[in-house]
């Protein structure tokens, strides 16, 4: 809870607290068992105070226990041991060599052990990080009621890097952000509420995020001083409240910063003094912040300056800050989002699906070690279908980060429940085929398909200064889906989905599978009444919120649907369009390619097909069009009598306020669904076979 | 020129004097003549300064003469007398009574009498604003060259209020303006710049206009408190200038005022509280500017406020601040412009079109004498081809201005050369037949028709900070020339273009003729490559530049051209529409109402009509289309050949500007011209008869 809460009632009430609001175990028949161990606390070690803390907090909490903390086991009947491994007997004790060896440095054990007098629960990792990430996932086993007698339990995240990219300005707005103002910045300012700082750092250490990038890839006149005494202090106090909780702090920098603050006339990154300058700057920033993560970078991108200026590559760019880093460990993010975005409608053989893949794949094993490239999950931007890019397969000497886009910019700003987590999981199990069948992009970001050094996940965030951080309070399970998703990608949605609805709800069976269901049917939900079949964009340019079939047709920013009277979709084919299906490794390009085999969801990406073409379901395209379209609106319904049914189960705010969003994407579905099916209607002249209403 | 002006150098060659650049005659047979009697001013009156140093800088700018001021002139062979009617011999003795009674109190007379010695030319007016315009009058004869020997001229303005609206912010914002910042306001503050201010009000006056109101219609926070003393005092100052000239100063005002800045909990125009406190404004106010206009309202139009909210009529609102103005002589300027700005596109019974003419015709007989109302050109908002609004010949017992925008909102915002004279000749000569026929617009705003008491025109300007003051430097022919129609409606379109040309480029014919033949096309040409036949819209929103054919049609601003795959236009008809037709005079909405009758230029505004109906050119309407839009673009490449064959004539800095405009325009015109034709070929699949690349 933030420093200035004055009612804490009311942020209950609201959900501020999201996944780590604690209910009590009022009626639980595992109350009782919990609380013999969670009365009696053993830690003895002296730096693990966050661990022990929140330790603490969660059994006050859940459990209604001011447990007693003491430094040694042996006295009591039933306990629990807490600490880091290979520092003394009280935990080294209960945890077997062979199991020692499975816990990586970001790792933890929890393990139940029957003593003379009761029973011991060792909760240990190999770091205080593991240590903290251990006594949330102790925590998370007591929210969801799960039996802990007996328990061993072993967990290393499964991606090295989890991150959160904040696309926050330092005037305070956020971009893409629907919920409030940022919660770093405030009129060219550094925030100096630090408690709700606090209070983020451990809602993302509980579901282990360990990296954070505080403020917004375009880096415009202000934020290029962050790295600037201007603004390095204040930074540095953010970062020792993030190290705290085993987060590390990133800067988002401008490329062009030698020139913007530097005092230099070029950024070109072989420059001796441009270098020079990073290495001194590097030195400056690790003087102050010791833990500094490093540097995202959006570079010859949407007008960002970049190395295409000096005629240097991305590779020359990345290097050379990479080399300024990497005395101190620091790392360089380059982000993959290259595209023209002064395209001219009329020129049908530049496809900007193909630009990243154009722009890196020339340029996979030049980079240094200490760089990762950050790539979109789909080759456009963040829209409700996308394929997986073709750089997932493509690149295989380069470090890699998925990007996914937590922020629901293209999938109804938190206006719209649109729980991405079904969506997030058919990309990280895509079969890029690349070393034959089950090279999936999970696998391929670990780095362990192609040996790279460094790999994981980075996401734009929903989070902003509204009191439930998120606008919609059910985005939350957004951002605690990813994080999961960040720390093993093989936890199936469901189970992810019950962990947050029982965390943040209840464990009331009629509240967790009512949420359940409707989360996990309301991305498809979500496409259904919007743009249809993969074929993505039809949204009102700029802001992105809203159906606007041709908003994008007859712009620059090479977003096109060419629709005319007798068809629709973009032909990315070898054969006859773009050749962007030939990006794929054969085995997924042959699927792409051919009209038959494409899978249907993805069919107007790849192809331009008549409205009358035969879906597999005997449907006609545009009636399939119409359909899901009258289906979308009519699941928002149903979503509304669901969330109706938990009247009285869930906090009487929260309730209220999801009520209210849905109704208003009730509204907002009925306007897709008309605008979309009438757009279509117009154009063909082909009523709809079931005669409903169409303007 | 500016107080501030550093290079009076590159002021000139941008066009900054506007028509008042008076190029010196140097090889014209008619220098000699004037220089003659121009050497010598006779002027007597103590206050007519302003008239008498415009009147020398005039000759000494065309004619290259320090003219000699004296006060008596029968020792001068040949001189000019200038000064006020009724006040001694010097003039009174040359003009007689049958030419007296026909100056009104604007008026002047400009009229040669041989003398004994030579010949005395007499400027005079019954008032020292008529004497001003007299001086510009007489000067802009001699800068078009016109043989002043033997002149008896009577002038007088037709209309009595020949207003320029500035929709400027207090910020320093211009809301639609495309020619840099305010000259009024910066960063909430009034502007020091009190020459540029001196010089743009001899620029309005020298074409007779005479009032302003210097704030946008949308009176936001700070503009509210204009009529505060935070502002009044400088508002004073501006006023002052403008006086100088012969200008009225009105601000708009906020209608919630009372509650914004007065302190009260109502805005209700019966309330007794309300109207004192208008009351007590109004004398504070005049007390500060003794010859203040009067205040300009929009009220319960796209969310600003007005009586609706307290169920008042617009006529309660207009007459308790009427009454609180009265004794000052202050006028109410009420906008007509009110319509259903949240209309659902599904809904086709609701017509914006018909909004102005609902809401206001039933208060026609209910507005104080001190009320005028102010109705937009067309019943929709400026586009490129509208009807005439109907409350024109409506209206009886009501004062009226006519509405016109100069600031190219919907037509090309100044980078697109787009005359506008042509246009508005059109709405001012359009026939009612409300009082059988020869009713026209231009009759109805004089007040003569149903006598009236007030009347006039307003105009939104193009003025702001660029160099130029309008952006496109040829955009000022259209201030020009819309002051000259407030002055005299029955000009020509050619002699306004006429006199523009010659005083702000050049007498030689070569220029004249060129760029007559440029201005005059200009707006067909505008119209020929963006939305067709009186559809409008078809742009961008918000900001309403290029080209987007569906980027109104699925919105809430009532704006819809209902294109299907068979046809396209709106039913405004009385039998199958909106009935819009219906409230023109019969014998206008018997043409209108008629398919067969309707002008073919507005076919679409009344009428949805199916892509192969037959113009009476032979082409079917897709056809046109078609048409059209190549047409239009191959005319914008016809202005560049005519302006390049300018080079040399022309200043070089203004030819190069101006060339540059041009450029981009072409670019533009083809990107309307694909973007609209792609979109009609897209939806009917049917290709152009001559077989012209669409995309």
């Amino acid at each position: 809870m933030s420093d200035t809460t004055i009612n804490t009632e009311i942020y209950d009430a609201n959900g501020y607290n999201c996944w780590l609001g604690y209910h009590l175990l009022e009626n639980s028949p595992l109350k009782e068992e919990y609380s013999k161990w969670a009365s009696n606390i053993v830690a003895s070690q002296e730096d693990i105070g966050t661990a022990l803390s929140e330790l603490k907090r969660g059994f006050k909490e859940i459990l209604g226990v001011n447990a007693s903390v003491s430094s040694r086991g042996a006295e009591q009947s039933s306990y629990i041991a807490l600490g880091v491994l290979g520092r003394g007997k009280e935990i080294d004790s209960y945890v077997k060599y062979d199991e020692v060896v499975k816990i990586g440095s970001e790792g933890y054990i929890i393990k139940s052990t029957k003593t003379n007098n009761g029973e011991e629960i060792v909760v240990a990792g190999t770091t205080i990080k593991g240590l903290l990430y251990g006594v949330f996932g102790l925590l998370r086993l007591l929210q969801t009621e799960t039996v802990i007698e007996g328990i061993l339990k072993i967990e290393n995240p499964v991606n090295m890097l989890r991150i959160i990219n904040h696309w926050d300005n330092i005037d305070g707005s956020i971009e893409r952000g629907y919920a409030g103002k940022s919660i770093f910045f405030e009129n060219n300012k550094i925030t100096q509420d630090l408690g709700r700082i606090r209070d983020y750092a451990r809602l993302l250490c509980s579901v282990g995020i360990n990296s954070i990038v505080i403020n917004n890839v375009n880096v415009h006149k202000y934020e290029s001083m962050l790295i600037t005494d201007r603004y390095l202090k204040d930074v540095a106090k953010l970062a020792l409240i993030f190290g705290e909780y085993g987060i590390k702090l990133y800067l988002s920098v401008n490329f062009a910063s030698t020139i913007e603050i530097g005092g230099l006339t070029t950024a070109d990154p072989l420059d001796a003094e441009v270098s020079k300058w990073w290495e001194e700057k590097a030195e400056e920033i690790y003087s102050v912040i010791p833990d500094f993560g490093g540097f995202l970078i959006k570079a010859d991108s949407e007008f960002r300056p970049g190395p295409f200026t000096y005629g240097r590559t991305h590779a020359d760019g990345a290097n050379m800050l990479a080399e300024a880093l990497e005395p101190y460990g620091g790392l360089v993010i380059w982000r993959c989002f290259v595209y023209n975005c002064m395209q001219d409608w009329r020129d049908l053989t530049t496809d900007r699906a193909r630009a990243a893949y154009d722009n890196f794949m020339p340029l996979d094993g030049l980079f240094k070690d200490n760089v990762l490239l950050q790539i979109k999950n789909g080759p456009m931007d963040f829209q409700v279908r996308e394929p997986v890019s073709p750089l997932f397969g493509g690149l295989q000497k380069t470090n890699q980060l998925l990007e996914l886009q937590v922020t629901q910019e293209y999938t109804g700003q938190q206006k719209h429940l649109c729980y991405l987590v079904p969506m997030w999981k058919e990309i990280l199990d895509f079969d890029t085929m690349a070393q034959g069948k089950d090279t999936s992009v999970k696998k391929i970001i670990t780095g362990s398909v192609f040996n790279n050094k460094l790999g994981g996940m980075a996401a734009v965030t929903n989070i902003g200064s509204d009191l439930n951080w998120t606008g919609h309070q059910m985005a939350q399970s957004n951002t605690y889906g990813y994080a999961r998703l960040c720390w093993n990608p093989d936890l199936s949605a469901e189970q992810i989905t019950d962990e947050w609805v029982r965390m943040t709800y209840s464990n009331n069976e009629k509240v967790v599978s009512t949420v359940k269901e409707m989360l996990m049917g309301s991305w498809r939900t979500y496409e259904n009444y919007t743009s249809p079949l993969g074929i993505g964009w039809m949204v009102n340019p700029n802001h992105h919120y809203g159906p606007n079939v041709d908003g994008y047709e007859y712009d620059k920013w090479g977003t096109y649907h060419r629709a005319d009277h007798k068809g629709i979709g973009v032909d990315r084919t070898v054969r006859n369009g773009t050749g962007y299906a030939g990006q794929y490794h054969k085995d997924v390009a042959e699927i792409y390619e051919n009209l038959e085999k494409c899978p249907e969801e993805l069919l107007l990406f790849f192809h331009h097909v008549p409205y009358d073409y035969r879906l597999k379901s005997g449907e006609t395209l545009l009636q399939y069009i119409y359909n899901t379209h009258f289906k979308g609106a009519v699941e928002v319904e149903e979503l509304i009598s669901k969330w109706k049914s938990l009247k009285g189960l869930v906090g009487e705010e929260i309730f209220r306020h999801v009520l209210e969003r849905l109704e208003g994407q009730l509204e907002h579905s009925k306007e897709w669904r008309d605008v979309i099916n009438t757009y279509f209607y117009r154009k063909t002249g082909i009523p709809d076979e079931a005669g409903r209403k169409i303007y």
